[in-house]
């Protein structure tokens, strides 16, 4: 196989899949070539995607070794991305009664929800995330783009147990902006025990739905390592998570008036946050 | 820019927009190289990807032209994934009451989102789909993973109409295992008109679920392009869609009794279908 060849077979097995360590030596047998040659290859892949921040890949070592691919944005990408949906978002049709933010179309859009991805995982890329879990419904696509980029696998919190979940652990909270007590219930063998855990979320306003997650991952014995939401409201200032990081902030809603949006701390650079 | 590192970076751009045109001006400006050794490298990468079976790349004609790849799925691969599903779901311990099968940790496995999300887009790669749509909430993950690959929004219909979807478009339907009236819902600013649509669930036993999306769907003027299933029944033999795929059949599942999982239409090669 010549070099130029095998350096688009491995490119595309490194980002098809993404967090996953490949053996260098099962690499080896499947290209035809020695394992030192793979390896200039692997270095070569590893600069291009690097300067262009498009990505990092690891070096494992232990028997056999492998490489791994792990996800990155981009700086002018991710900058172009929040502009235009600080844009997109802060716009008065979308205001909907009870200060909600009509997203439903943002959140479906394959775009939004491949760079929210990437810029989820990117930021919990160390954090040793071993499953992604959502509330349903839609949070449901945001935490599936994440989890691909974390190689994670994805378990959905449900408002309502379903036959088809199994038996299943749940729980009453109070939501923040009804005031009435709901409840949210989790497949107890979709849920790992004692796993690290990302929550990810499409809007957040006092938090209270994040907090009852987390009470329901502690059944589990869960170590939640962050909370990601795509939105979260600049009103109440004070959540009931302490820690969250979210890719937009709603920073004034009221009927009749109009609606800014304005980039969250996941929407500035690494380096500044 | 030297041709290996021109190769590395112009199989990334691809393999990170799937169905998207990317413009050979574009390229050949942000890369600094002629159009003439791009088409070189993209004659290159496609042979490459297609001999692999991973994939095709369009050559698109038109002002400026442009190149597109399109996911395919190497039939070694697909096999293994048949075949290692159909034992990992041929297990009693999934039986639910009510004849029903857990799924729910497969249906958030990243390995098996990914790849089924590669078979359906595969499948319905000419078919020209312009939205995917799904109903919360078993089929939204398996939406989602479709979608990247055939670069459509996803939109998902509801049981129940909420704020946060604004106004939407509603019907009843009976549902064919439980037998009574249920309703979906779907926001009518998130689903396009006159869109080319491919439904995508996760289970089918008689079909009335899907029967009622179409009939939902038919309010917008939709044209409804295909139904593909995670899992089709084989009892009731008749459903109430005409065409649909899925990649299981559920050929046996009685409490008490053991439960056998085949492959469906989707499983086998294209080749043979």
């Amino acid at each position: 196989m010549r070099r130029s060849e095998r350096l688009i077979r491995m490119t595309q097995r490194l980002l098809d899949r993404p967090h996953q360590p490949l053996s260098l030596s099962e690499l080896s047998d499947s290209m035809g070539a020695a394992k030192s040659s793979l390896s200039e290859d692997v270095a070569m892949i590893r600069r291009v995607l690097e300067s262009d921040g498009a990505g990092l890949v690891d070096t494992i070592q232990g028997v056999g070794g492998g490489v791994r691919y792990r996800v990155a944005v981009p700086s002018g990408l991710r900058s172009a991305f929040v502009e235009d949906m600080v844009a997109r978002l802060s716009d008065s049709s979308r205001v909907l009664p009870g200060g909600f933010l009509f997203m439903s179309d943002v959140l479906g859009d394959p775009d939004v929800l491949d760079i929210s991805g990437r810029l989820f995982a990117e930021a919990f890329d160390a954090a040793g995330v071993e499953v992604v879990v959502t509330v349903e419904t839609k949070g449901i696509p945001l935490a599936v783009a994440t989890a691909r980029y974390l190689h994670a696998p994805v378990v959905v919190v449900r408002r309502e147990h379903r036959v088809t979940d199994g038996p299943a652990l749940s729980l009453h909270y109070v939501s923040g902006s009804e005031r009435r007590i709901q409840t949210m219930s989790v497949s107890t063998r979709a849920m790992p025990r004692q796993a690290r855990a990302l929550v990810v979320d499409d809007f957040m306003r006092a938090g209270a739905t994040a907090r009852a997650v987390m009470n329901l991952l502690a059944e589990f014995s869960a170590e939640v390592v962050g909370t990601a939401v795509f939105m979260s409201t600049n009103k109440p200032a004070a959540k009931l998570v302490d820690q969250f990081v979210s890719l937009f902030r709603l920073e004034q809603l009221e009927e009749g008036q109009r609606v800014r949006v304005g980039p969250g701390d996941l929407a500035l650079p690494r380096s500044v946050r």
